[in-house]
This record gives structure tokens, sequence and C-alpha cells, in this order.
């Protein structure tokens, strides 16, 4: 970890900053080891302090990467930043996306006019968004307690079963096969209920003929995984089984256009090209795909408002969906590592149309 | 729910607003009912209206308090912000609490010259922190499951087992009696473990003779319990009965000190010089207690930099503990209504010293 903290250091001088306090709980998490609610890192070239309060003593002497200063102060963190700047530090970034204009203002009161806040833009998102190969394996085996967790619940059945029932079902499984949580709370929406992207499962009993769509990640020591699926439970009309086929067409050829260099916005255009030749433009309503780690949504992005330039050791979802309100949705979704000669899909269950009764 | 929105513009001239953006996930929720990830809220005396993105289209129509106007964005709700605002709109409050120094930043491009953010000070919080009556019958109930919960791992008995199985089945106990979540993961923390307020459960087994610290919580539909008691697994040496004899008449000075019109310092100080008359003032290192509702840890606080005043249908925990690093830790926790006589203690496990073998 203390590797980590070296490669913001060198990320310092694009930002015009002596030193970077790290307040977001998660880059906290990644930079030290820490994972208590309340914590701070100022890290400089010199300097590697953490802060923290009376309750986590004990929690942060296991936790805290021992290249870290540990200190202990009272709630307010914030307080003891300008005692840990190097005497020389004119210029102190911040995490933006994370700090409140709150903790901001109160922040600039306490480090007075010597020191200069700016903003840092991300840049422990960054070194996160690149996965170290330990980091790569973490994620590998939540995806296979994710894949563990579906195949129980394809063995166990759905028709009959209520949307909320298979979703518990589904939790416990990969709970069972070591999950030390979930990723996010899972989606299981059967027939119309599957147009909408995030739903919640109700209280319905699945019918026969449908397409219910299965959206679930295991957590593992802190690392998501994340995977849809859209099962068939019996017969279904051509025009569904259509949709079902155009959705993996559109997954395949995004898969295919993942490579080291590939930008975000072009890879989901190859993706929404095979969609939009199928006639459901307007019914693929979110982006392609997403980063995902320590968070289930973090760098890269893959959609039509993605800079993201991949980079050997991301790690995306390719998870394009068709939405026809009040009638059906499909998505389909895989993890993926890009490797120099294009990627590695992570996820292991079986993605042809599928039929379980 | 439209009532709790008029309570919030009246409280907009205090702020010298025409108008405010609430974006805390929480108050969103509490005032329009709204669960997702992504939404926002801007209220002015003639203005009620919700905005969100794609993915929450269906979500929102069944959620959202048809008092206010819905509208479906693309994921950049603030762009929409100016839209919505009162043509003569010339100030808007911000939650600077919540809203990132980020955000903060696009919204003052977006609103242009024209508007003034002004900074809000925890409207809501205000609001939420004196519950309505199913509010708190809400709580009475989730305190209820708590209750249910503990009394489940006593009757099975807590040495030979550890920590880990302890807290999994105690939470597994909340889930079965209808807990829709937890308000913060268990704590189950033996001999010298319990010296840390946040321990987390170890893979060790409890052994007899030792104080077995226990907080925990279930959420019921939006809201939080939360209960501490430490039990003991056989005969102990004398000081420590003593200590748990100690922190309980701090717990119950603490409760009858509570009164509407009380302050939160005061009622702090009660409790506080009880554990000072015995000695161990530097042992009790947190306030004794915090405001419960939607969050496990909201407004009003008592602590020793405590300003609150205390008001009926506030509802807190009151929470003395004594903290001896390397031996054991005792702390005792009820939660409770302020009423006009004082205060209704919603948890009803007993507190008396009890062994648990």
């Amino acid at each position: 970890m203390s590797d980590r903290a070296a490669r913001l250091v060198e990320r310092l001088p694009a930002m015009e900053a002596d030193a970077i306090v790290v307040t977001n709980p998660v880059n906290l998490r990644y930079l030290t080891g820490y994972t208590g609610s309340n914590g701070l890192a100022v890290i400089g070239p010199e300097t590697r302090v953490f802060l923290t309060d009376f309750r986590y003593q004990e929690q942060s002497v296991s936790e805290v990467d021992p290249s870290f200063d540990r200190r202990i102060l009272t709630l307010d963190l914030l307080a003891g930043v300008s005692d840990v700047l190097p005497a020389d530090a004119e210029r102190l970034a911040i995490e933006d996306g994370n700090m409140t204009v709150r903790a901001h203002s109160h922040l600039r009161e306490l480090v007075g006019e010597r020191v200069e806040l700016v903003l840092a833009a991300d840049p422990v998102e960054a070194l996160r968004a690149v996965k170290e190969p330990a980091e790569i394996e973490r994620i590998r085996a939540a995806s296979e307690i994710g894949d563990a967790g579906l195949r129980e619940i394809m063995a166990e059945g759905l028709v009959g079963r209520t949307e909320v029932a298979v979703a518990d079902s589904l939790e416990r499984a990969m709970r069972s096969h070591g999950a030390t949580g979930l990723s996010f709370p899972s989606i299981v929406a059967a027939g119309p209920h599957g147009a909408l992207p995030h739903a919640q499962p109700r209280d319905v009993e699945i019918s026969a003929g449908e397409l219910v769509v299965i959206d679930w990640g295991a957590v593992l020591d802190g690392y998501c995984s994340d995977c849809t699926r859209t099962l068939a439970t019996g017969e279904l009309d051509d025009e569904l089984h259509a949709v079902y086929e155009l959705v993996l067409e559109a997954q395949l050829a995004g898969l295919k256009a993942i490579h080291v260099g590939a930008n975000g916005r072009e890879v989901d255009g190859v993706a929404r090209a095979v969609i939009e030749a199928g006639g459901h433009a307007e019914h693929f309503g979110h982006g392609l795909g997403h980063g995902v780690g320590m968070e289930v949504h973090e760098a890269p992005r893959l959609s039509q408002r993605s800079d993201s330039v991949l980079a050997s050791g991301n790690l995306v979802t390719v998870e394009p969906g068709v939405y026809l309100p009040g009638r059906l949705g499909v998505r389909i979704e895989d993890l993926v590592v890009v490797t120099e000669s294009g990627c590695e899909i992570l996820t292991g269950v079986p993605k042809e149309f599928i039929t379980v009764e």
C-alpha cells in the first residue's frame, strides 16, 4: 500500500500541489487499509499521516499500513491537518468530488492564508481504475461466488416463486459461498417489471413464459463483482426471443471492441450500433458499462460521453440492454479485465438463451 | 409528506432563501418518499419539483409524493435546477453539509449570475429530529425486533461460540422477525475486545467469566433502532462487576435528566459526573447519546459540545460506557423518546446485571 501512496505522490506535480488530503472513505481504504467511518490521510513527498479519532484507535493499529504515522484526535479530523502539513507546503489538494462545501470552508479557515486549497480531480480514483494483479484475483473470486449463487437459483427453479424469494435465495447462496457482502441489492425482475433497469424485487410470483432479469454481485474483502443474466421461464413469443438475441449480439460486439487504447465512447458505440440496427436505439437508455472494484461503479466508463481510454488492468462491465416499457427488459452483463490482447471475461455463467422453469 | 415540505418552506426566510435544493438522499426520502440513488428536489413557497433520471422513472412514479412535479432528466440533475426555479428566485439554499465542492461549483455555473447560492445549515435534519407519531411507532417496532434478536441469542448462550457466530445469529434473528436491514454491522465484543467502542466481531470464542458488549439495531422500512447491552458469561471479579454497576448508575442518571428543554450538554454532564465520581472520567471517551431515526446517528446530540435543546418528539440514545484498554468494556444503551413529562424508553430488554453462559 505504500506503493499506492508513492504513485499518488507522483501525481502531485500535475495537480500543482505539495500534498493532498484524502477524505473519500474508499480512497482512504485503498491507500491505507483503514475501513472505519472517520479517518483521513495527508500525503506528500515526505509525508504519510493517517488521522482518526478515539473510537478507531485499536482498529487503526491493526488496519493502517505501517508506512503511515497514525495520530488519534477528537472527532474533528480536519483540525489536525495543518499540524501535520510540511512547513513549506503552500498548496494542498483536496478531493473536491468528495469534500462537502461545509468541510471545505472549515478546512480553509483551519489552514489559514498560508495554504491554498486546490482541486485534485480524482487522482486516487485514477489509480484505482488500474487494478493490481492481487486486486484482479480478489474480484475474480468475488465473481466466482456470484456465479455459484446464480447456479443455485437456476437449480431451484423460478416459476411460482416470488421475485423477493429468488433474490433472498440468491443472496443467501452467495453468503454461503463466502461473500462478505453484496455489491448492491439484487435485482430479480420478471416480465414487464424487467423494463426498469433498477427494478426492486416484488412480492409477486414469476410466471411461465416470461423473461427474468437478474442483476447481482458479491463483495469479497472489499471488492465487488457485478453480473446480469436474463433467463426465460418457458416458451416465448418470437419477438421477445429476437430482443434477447439482439442484446446478446450487441454484448458480444462490445466485448470484441475492448482493447488497450480503445476509447470508452467508441466501445459503447460499437454495441449501441447493433441495437440501433435492430430498431431499438431509444430502448437502450444507459451506458454500455462501468469500472468495478472497491465500488461497483467506478472509473473508467463505457458510454456516449466517456473520454476514458482503456488501459491494461482496467476492469469493466459490458452490459447492453433493451427495455420496452410495459412489456419486457433484457440485459446481459459480463465483468472483464482489459488486457494487452483484448479482454479476459471473469464471469463464468453461460449467456446463451436459457430456459429455467 | 407535503406537510414536511411545507414545514421546510417555513424555514426559508430564516435562511434568507427563496427556495432550497435538497440533495442529501436521506432528506430527499424524508421529504418525497424517493429511495433511489439519484434524485433531487427543489422546494419553494410555490415550487415542489422532483428530478431524477431515466433509470428511476417507474420507481419515482410509485414512490414520490404526488404533491411533487416529477421530471426525468439525464444523469446530471443539477442541470435541471435552473429550469425549475421560479423566475423571481434570487437566493437558492443548498445543503452545504451534503453538496460536494465540485457539485457546488457546477451548480454555480449552471444557475449563473442571477441566482446566489446560500448555505442552508441543515434545515431538513432539524425537521427530522422531531419525530411524527407514525415515525415513533416505526422506530418502536424496529426496537422490538432488536429486542427479539437479543432474546434469541441470550437463549442460545454465549460461551464457546465465536463473536462472529453470535453476531450472525443476532442478525438472522432480526431478519426473521421482520427487519428490512441492519442499523450498522452488529458489535459483539468479549473481554478486553469490549474496550473498543466500535469493535468488529472476531472469529474468537467467548469464554466464561467475561463481559460481552453487544451493540446492534434493526432497520424497519427506513427507520433504525439502536441498543447496547453488556452481558456477563459467568462469575466476574468484583472490580468488573463494580464497573458494570457504575455504568448502569450513570445510564439511569442520564435517563432521569432528559426532559423537554434540557440541554444536550447538561444531560451528558449528569451521566458523566457519575462516571467521574467513580474514578473513570478518562475511560468514557464519547458522548452520552445521539438522535436516531432514518439514520442511526442524527440530531440531536447529547455530548460535552452539544448545543441541542431537547424537544418533545426527539428520539435519542442514552449510552454511557467505560473502557479499560486491554481489560474490558461496558456500555449500556437505551433508545428513548423525549416527552413532556421526561422520556419514554423504547428498548424492552432488561439491563440489570445478567449472566448468560
